[in-house]
């Protein structure tokens, strides 16, 4: 069983930011070099996600309005009581979720024909990691 | 180790369907054929989910009106500037996820009483596939 | 292959209540003894989530305060013709998510500095069970 651990590192010029982090996944799990597995693709930070959806970013901006809509930036969340500004961040980020796992066989990601893989940030400007984490045979 | 790959290929009759497709999966799990195990189950499709919930037709009316309020179906979304009428559905598809990893214990799915899969269409009437990835030993 | 699996039983004392199982779910990893490996963390029942998020306190009863904005407990659910009473409890689950699978790097889990597993309950006071799977090697 081969096991493959990596590290994306995003720091996002804007506070709220999706990307397509396809590119880097895929070339991650060609290091792997597995026939069939699976590729665990997490935030490691709690104010932000990892999702799979369309790469269009008319609908990137549907999804940040509506999630605007659903947990809008305000001051009056309790958790500010500890000096943070972030709450609806963590709110957001448990919509989208935070992970994918995402198959491979033939020694590639098994997805779909529109399928690719994002990463939200509800709370940017700062060094955020990704672990893609792969294991297979 | 034992990797084993199948398709469920769905084709609904409504734009908007959930069903429930334990039994489909568990025949998957079947020919794997494995004691200890993790079953993923993925929608590869972008306007559809895979969640576990419970086999209660009332309440999958309640999940669809429910779904229909957070994200309406609305002519104003940015991405339908590219044709698509279907941005409720990639939303609605983002709060119930599109994928679940089910455990394997003892040769069968591990879940609790009444634990079922089931997939959500939001934008059906067209062939849609949903991978279930089986490793285990 | 190692393969472990074990169970965390819960019995809150409050219908809604979020809670940091983190060191129940690291006692498990550490008596699977591997240094490279995944965790399923997945709740066994389907009014409840496991999800990473912040522990602080504020942030949960937001989070509370939020879920029942989104999804509220009232009697006119179609689910309620069955006799229940906590189609919110199915819905809001939905929102979080019901597991998550965590990486295992160097013999311990591999998580981001505020990264912490949590449990919420929506229908409690009752015996529950969260499955805890992990393979690795």
């Amino acid at each position: 069983m081969t096991w493959h651990t990596d590290y994306i590192v995003v720091n996002t010029e804007n506070r709220y930011e999706i990307r397509d982090i396809t590119p880097e996944v895929e070339r991650i799990v060609a290091k792997a070099n597995v026939a069939d597995g699976f590729a665990l693709v997490s935030a490691m930070h709690i104010t932000a996600s990892v999702f799979v959806n369309d790469h269009e970013t008319g609908l990137w901006s549907d999804m940040m309005t509506w999630l605007e809509g659903l947990a809008p930036r305000k001051p009056d969340y309790l958790h500010h009581r500890t000096g943070e500004d972030n709450a609806d961040a963590h709110l957001k980020r448990s919509v989208l979720g935070h992970q994918v796992v995402l198959p491979i066989t033939k020694g590639a990601l098994d997805l779909g024909p529109w399928e690719r893989v994002h990463y939200a940030e509800f709370d940017g400007r700062r060094r955020k990691r990704i672990i893609v984490k792969v294991m297979g045979e």
